[in-house]
């Protein structure tokens, strides 16, 4: 899975009739530090997340493994919101602490 | 998924059999402003894209998650086009807005 | 799919029994300029293929959906011949142009 | 499967149903000097590894092949600890000898 | 498939259940002068490789198509031992030529 930031929202209303219903965020790869690493993607939540949450997405067929993303085509599924990230014993990252 | 444009089209007589009647086209991955990230990919159609457009594209075996694609060799399809992309409350594209 | 130019050929007379009898084709992705873009891969020919030609190769599972991959450890086949590659109304490449 | 150094955890108590019960691991790709290589990337633990350990994990569909990870979106999971790097005839890393 | 160089082994003795008596290989892949290109893989060898040969890997869900790796956690596997590579009709390597 891959630690990203959630800066953003993606509007579609035309597309496959299966992804109809679910939500496209933009979803930023970030370091332990919250530094962006990589291309931001695009991935479907399925957890209620949102704008300014670190979360984990998980890609390719393992994305479609939630009841939201079955059988669809869907790259790209955050399936957790993360709480903490720790390092040596460090916390680096504690969600509610972003400011 | 994958934000991409639309910018172009490839045509193929000679191909597996199963990808008759598809339309290949090629969708240059771009970030929140427009600007090209990494290389283009030739995604099948899924939706009635154009160029021009901005469209999601998925990949891998997800991209056979369509009726137009399932069970092909078809490792990118256009399964959404993009209304409109909002990072931190701003809009940062809408369709129509291209000029 | 990747756009791709057929470069040369691999051959193996070791290797796993599934894989007897297709050929290993050395394809390196081009960018529509026909410029290299990233590393050569190796991929099965489905359709017929010949050093200098354009295609298009699929990868990961739909590498298989081909009556010559199909339950094979194979994650990228050839599966169709460019003729013709179209950008903003202008022909970029045209087989039989090269040259 | 790639070589990597378990550099850390991540919690998350909101994320999808199935994924419950499951420990999160930062995993540092590596080369064979035990340097960075790449993003880190977050993938379940199936083997019972702890920090400082060096490890291999799977991607992609191949990481839901543990009875942990089955049917789960996880597209990374450890499935070995490294015992021993050999290059050459030369033992590049032998776990213990960390210092 | 890439292209690559087996140039060590990694062994594990704690890993997933179903992954022993696999053989663990450290694989470079290269160019067509043998250069590296990106990073080391770990494949598991299903046709009976060894240090300095080239060979051939494949990924993902295609790694799981061999007998040997079948149902395993397994993202990458050696599946042709490479006897010979040819481009533009001059052969850039051969196998007993290395020296």
């Amino acid at each position: 899975m891959i630690l990203a930031k959630v800066i953003g929202t993606v509007v579609s209303t035309r597309k496959t009739d299966s992804m109809t219903g679910l939500r496209f965020m933009l979803a930023q790869p970030v370091d332990m530090n919250g530094e962006p690493t990589g291309a931001a993607v695009v991935a479907v939540d399925s957890v209620g997340c949102g704008p300014g949450e670190w979360v984990l997405f998980a890609t390719g067929s393992s994305a479609r493994q939630t009841e939201a993303t079955n059988n669809r085509p869907c790259d790209a599924v955050i399936m957790a919101i993360v709480d903490e990230v720790e390092i040596g014993g460090e916390t680096r990252y504690r969600k509610g602490d972003e400011a």
